[in-house]
């Protein structure tokens, strides 16, 4: 007869608060601040002996301080008796260093996975892996949930006519959410593909698909500095697009790329809430929707001890 | 016939630079930067396959940044076949949460010793340890070296006649450390013994010990908001000491610190550069030893294979 906590960390308050009331909980009470030098002060202020413990908490940037919050996070919640300690990622950093893509690079995304673990982390809940192979680099139990669904669902509501829609992946990684998507809105794929010809010459863009005079959706899981995206854009209208919408499930949204959204041939961007977007990172060009619903149905499916694959898409 | 590798983190490069000096390497060649939305990256720009490495990091402030680049760049050594990883940390971030002092309280200074571990360390170098119990958090091989020889030094050179100076001790905590600093002066010691006669009653500050007429040297490990130590050394001056100094190894000087250093009775302050300390933080009562020749010793005595204890005081 034990309980269901749920604690959030300091990257996405507002998604774990949205969380919390669906549920029908409140969130646990701590205090997650910073001594005078910097170093991460926790104390957790209700007893969770016994209970299951979930930690919301997306490493987004400052993804080192994120991290560290939440492996001290780990740390308190077992010393203070939890039965179980499951930690919900909406956004997982360092995904995209899954591999050495170079020789003496570290695999950053695999170390993320053995410090929970270290730490104490009995499961993981995480949303669109950058790679769906970083599912192995865990030994304890990790359930995958995808954002697809929820962006098609957008879309839906629009009513475009299927047969003048074309979901766009804007690389060769990402053809198979692209597939997804394409699935849910009965409209076919093209991708981008681009080539350098010779080493020092500019890529050379080219679209491989029918786009003309379609509505092209392109999509991905990560946004960062939007270059990709926003050249892809522009290379869809060159191509006789009629009209370009992006979306993707983690707006990183780092450096240049608001600018670059802005200044594209994007009409309109779709992002989730996995990632708090500061209050300067709102273009008019930006709707947000909320992954909320679908991570509590996974934290109330993992409580109860139901199988989460339904939410896998 | 294998081969000693330095390299050195973003913390202390020109601690670490001093040390590749003495030794007689140069350090190694890697790049350590950030991605555009701050995530660490990595690489090691030349062969370490069979060697032993030795990387100098010293986990002080932005200590989430500075632990998570030491343990990225573990795993990038390990990853890289280097034959053993030996961390040197001249400042050990996150040692003072060494137990719970509340319930429900993370020890992070054990977190960390996990996380070096599973990142892949086979061994750690270490520098004055808040507590020497951390020690024991350790399942690797670690060197506990000692700053106590280095200040006693310093004071040595001034030729003060003992009989004329007294060690002082800013809290129960530090005896040990001041009896040491005494050992080395032939000095006699006093603490200062705060309490608290009633709650939400100012401090008394009690001086055991005799220091009317005398030089006192306050001796701490870590001198972070520098409250304790400068109110430690206004009650020296108003129980009749002569002149005031004070010295740490750690100078954390976070917050306040410099400005309350520079408006005490304290004459100077004796630091080592196991932290880097900026520019804007040297007040001019501050002088800096350098523990380079310390740790190179360290670093030579454990790629030989000789005894490294000669070295912990
Ligand atoms: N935070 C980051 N920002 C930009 N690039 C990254 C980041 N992390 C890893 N990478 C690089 O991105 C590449 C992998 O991305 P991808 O090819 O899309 O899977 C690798 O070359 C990584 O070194
Ligand atoms: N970075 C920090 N800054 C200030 N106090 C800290 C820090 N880390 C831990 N502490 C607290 O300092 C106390 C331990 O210091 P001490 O009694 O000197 O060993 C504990 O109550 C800790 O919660």
């Amino acid at each position: 007869n034990h309980k269901l906590k749920l604690f959030s960390l300091n990257s996405n308050l507002s998604l774990a608060q949205e969380v919390a009331e669906k549920i029908g909980v409140p969130l646990g009470k701590s205090s997650v601040n910073r001594f005078s030098d910097g170093e991460v002060q926790i104390n957790i202020e209700e007893s969770i002996r016994g209970c299951d413990v979930f930690i919301i908490q997306s490493t987004s940037g400052p993804v080192n301080e994120n991290i560290m919050e939440l492996l001290i996070m780990i740390d308190a919640v077992k010393r203070a008796s939890a039965q179980t300690i499951n930690v919900v990622m909406p956004y997982y950093g360092y995904a995209r260093q899954d591999r050495k893509a170079r020789s003496r690079e570290p695999i950053t995304a695999k170390l993320v996975a053995n410090l929970l673990e270290t730490a104490g982390a009995h499961r993981v809940i995480v949303l669109d892996l950058h790679a769906p192979q970083i599912q192995g680099f865990f030994d304890i139990m990790i359930d995958h949930l995808m954002g697809v669904p929820i962006l098609a669902e957008y879309f839906k509501q629009k009513n475009l006519d299927p047969s003048e829609l074309v979901i766009v992946s804007p690389d060769h990684g990402g053809v198979t959410r692209a597939r997804k998507m394409a699935d849910r809105l009965k409209a076919p794929i093209a991708i981008i593909d681009k080539r350098r010809p010779r080493p020092n010459v500019a890529e050379v863009m080219n679209i491989v698909g029918n786009v003309e005079g379609k509505t092209a959706i392109l999509i991905d899981d990560i946004i960062d500095t939007a270059g990709t995206i926003t050249i892809g854009a522009n290379a869809l209208i060159e191509s006789g697009a009629k009209e370009v919408y992006a979306c993707c499930t983690h707006p990183v949204l780092s450096g240049p790329a608001i600018e670059r959204i802005d200044n594209s041939a994007i009409k309109e961007l779709i992002i989730t809430n996995s990632i708090e977007l500061p209050e300067s990172k709102f273009s008019p060009k930006i709707k947000q929707l909320s992954v909320a619903n679908l991570l509590a149905d996974a934290i109330i499916r993992v409580f109860e001890e139901k199988s989460v694959s339904t939410l896998f898409d």
